[in-house]
């Protein structure tokens, strides 16, 4: 079992004026509108991933499959974007900042077959998730729905599950390499976090909290990415995978 | 101007049975599933193209704009699928025979940047389109209805028009490159629609008529081909491109 985010959120409420969502504090503005475009970004390329690797199905059925899937995730980007334009950022302003880290992710992740590309579908997506939810929890309340909301499983999860225990229960010399795949992906999601917690000072200085909002110390830091690591390990065993 | 289908439909009405939908006609039957499949099968690939080369694109505004089309387009294939299920057909079993002709079609078209995938989304599209709807003018109303729905363009038209216009203000000289571009389009759609009427004895039948229906005799074809070529020319006038 695994716990869920240790401190709720303080919740800094946006008010309304004219339309238009506004925050008191700026730095939490940048924040959360980083955070959004960030979102968005991953949304969009994980659709664009998932078209790709649908190409790789072994049939037209799990094809048509994969590309409804895709297109649920598609369909998220268009919320967070009207939201950034309600807290006057422009969308796409807000997901340049990401492009790199997340495609620098999906060049280094590109999955060899149908089964790797279903591992990531299923495994990469989960520890976005994990870790954006992680983050909402430090958000006022409409910003955290819109973000569970857009983190929603679009079906990879029963998906994968299904297709990859049958692969493995015909072939089970297929669990080792995919074991070391469902790694590979979450040794490069960390590498890509750190490389934007490094260059995005506003979503660090939210998760060090300020003057009326919690923050995480080292500690608390250290005890989320023991959560996020374990929830990974709970789906590589729902795949009949070692972590 | 161009004319519309020169006869209107004989109505083959289904009727509904235990939530089947049956014609009498069993050729009738297996021509309107070879219909529905080869849309569907087309659908599903331009969504697949579509993604693809939403990765040409110059921003990243317009690459969402594609990947929003292209989704739309993916709507059609649920629907499809739901129609092929109703006439007890197989929705996957119903695309497959027109997987060659339709991969070959993509193969062949690769658009080589941006412009050129921007005038095969709308110029491709509407041809198959207009070929499509000329078909659906000898179905029983309700297929026809459900072609015509998933025909409808998904804003690629509009799109296409202002960046394909604008691009050629900007260097007159693209217009010569995607004029011969278009002439390519039109010439592969045609050949792989003569393969696939070469193939499928079902939807030739179809348009040859039967005994309760009207048919096509081959000036009627010649006349319904050069409805379909007054239209491509009326789409590249419309980007400012020569046919």
């Amino acid at each position: 079992m695994t716990e869920s985010p240790e401190t709720s959120a303080a919740d800094p409420g946006p008010h309304q004026l004219q339309g238009q969502v506004v925050f008191e504090d700026a730095e939490y503005l940048d924040a959360v509108v980083d955070l959004l475009g960030a979102i968005a970004y991953g949304e969009l390329s994980a659709f664009e991933r998932l078209v790709d690797d649908a190409g790789l199905a072994p049939s037209l059925r799990d094809k048509v499959e994969m590309c409804a899937m895709a297109s649920l995730e598609f369909g998220h980007v268009s919320r967070l974007h009207e939201r950034l334009v309600q807290l006057g950022a422009d969308p796409f302003d807000a997901m340049a900042p990401f492009e790199a880290a997340i495609d620098l992710f999906h060049a280094h992740t590109a999955p060899a077959d149908w089964y790797e590309g279903l591992i990531k579908a299923y495994v990469g997506d989960g520890l976005a998730a994990d870790f954006y939810r992680e983050i909402a929890a430090y958000l006022d309340a409409d910003t955290r729905d819109l973000i569970v909301a857009s983190l929603a499983d679009t079906g990879q999860a029963s998906f994968a599950v299904r297709h990859i225990r049958q692969a493995i229960e015909a072939d089970p010399r297929l669990a080792g390499r995919l074991a070391l795949w469902g790694r590979r992906l979450m040794g490069e999601a960390l590498t890509q976090a750190q490389r934007v917690a490094a260059e995005r000072d506003a979503l660090t200085a939210l998760l060090a909290g300020g003057i009326d909002r919690p923050g995480l110390d080292l500690a608390a830091i250290g005890r989320m990415f023991t959560r996020i690591t374990e929830r990974h390990a709970d789906r590589m065993a729902e795949l009949g995978l070692s972590a």
